[in-house]
């Protein structure tokens, strides 16, 4: 099943972008009158009839809307620090994706040692990963911000707050799946820490903003995997 | 924590192979008199004093044994068909070793785009992770089998046998979790598709074999995507 995407649907009518347009016309070789899918990013998809095979601009009416396509029952956000290999953090939002995420906020903590991080490339991998996977809405990417920032933009919120982190002892950590069957996983934010882990200030300040500590269980896992379990334990829990 | 690997453990000696060995005294240059932590790969991970810093063959004694260090609760096999790329059939091996998996055999379906699998490079990628996450039993991945090979090595078996397959609408498939849950839990095998799926003769031999028919939920998954979440499901059920 071949997905496209358009940022552009309006009055029963999608209009593909140049890159899409070029698939759909030239590699694909779709014409004027044929059925294509459509996915808006935002949790709809469309079923429409290719009206003009413009391969810069081709547009398609709308035959029918399946609001909530390829849908998950729950709010994830996923806020996990930069890996020193990119390809690690690519690979974790395209699973992330694949499984169901919402929002993949990348944060950089005290102790991350990669402090730049670029938006663009994700951006792409996760609308590939969209389609790939057979679903309608787009999992947000957000701009980098600090551990401490995004905690702080947490205060307000309503969702079930899991820092994982690694001080052993020093805390009481409780499973993430007891704390997920416990309730409220409905709307969850898990946080995720560097190779080097959050600073004790920054786990401080998250459990102080509401976070629950919780360990993902006895195997030591890398950050993508750490967060790509976190997307699974809420996956297996609604399936 | 550093953790070497060596296959040659006797009368309370380790011996490092070159490789370990160089890497352990050439790159980390340990000396004699050090305390090092090494794996059998069998189960055991052993406390030792290196008492040889011999960078082609070097030599510790166990100071303590700890069997069934990193270990996990259950047995898991994942038989998965290769990917046509094939680092995301690495990438697989990888997390599922991170996460917990006992034995990866790679199976060739009747739909199956790549017939040949190496599994020399797949081996170390195995190594690596088992010593990453602080395992010291190293995942056996076994030389390829056709599916129909592999269903047929199963028949003795009293291991919960699950397929994962697509065919909508023709079999009524319960969810891995209801299955998991249902009970058997500490001795699975997970069959999962190549990309084509498998064909309707390998999944009525796999049936015919005992193996149930589940789904992973209402994604669509990558072939290693859905390995990786079979692995996830099992962890998160034991955690």
């Amino acid at each position: 099943m071949e997905i496209f995407y358009s940022s552009d649907v309006s009055a029963g009518l999608c209009r593909l972008d140049p890159e899409e347009s070029a698939h759909c016309v030239k590699v694909l070789r779709h014409r004027s009158g044929d059925e294509i899918n459509v996915i808006d990013g935002a949790g709809t998809m469309y079923l429409c009839r290719l009206v003009s095979d413009n391969p810069k601009g081709a547009e398609a009416s709308v035959v029918e809307a399946f609001p909530g396509w390829g849908s998950h029952p729950y709010e994830l956000t996923l806020a996990v620090c930069p890996t020193k290999n990119n390809d690690r953090y690519e690979w974790f939002a395209e699973k992330a994706t694949e499984v169901g995420v919402d929002r993949i906020c990348p944060v950089i903590g005290d102790r991350s040692e990669r402090k730049v991080f670029k938006t663009e490339r994700l951006r792409k991998i996760v609308l590939s990963a969209t389609k790939q996977s057979l679903k309608s809405r787009i999992p947000e990417v957000s701009e980098p911000v600090s551990v401490r920032e995004f905690i702080a933009s947490c205060k307000g919120s309503s969702a079930l707050k899991l820092i994982a982190y690694c001080f052993e002892g020093e805390t009481v950590r409780r499973s993430v799946r007891e704390v997920l069957e416990s309730g409220g996983a409905d709307n969850v934010i898990v946080m995720i820490g560097p190779e080097g882990d959050f600073s004790p200030e920054e786990a401080s300040l998250a459990v102080a903003a509401g976070f629950i500590p919780v360990h993902l269980g006895s195997s030591r896992l890398r950050t993508e995997t750490a967060a790509v379990t976190a997307a699974e334990a809420l996956y297996f829990l609604h399936l």
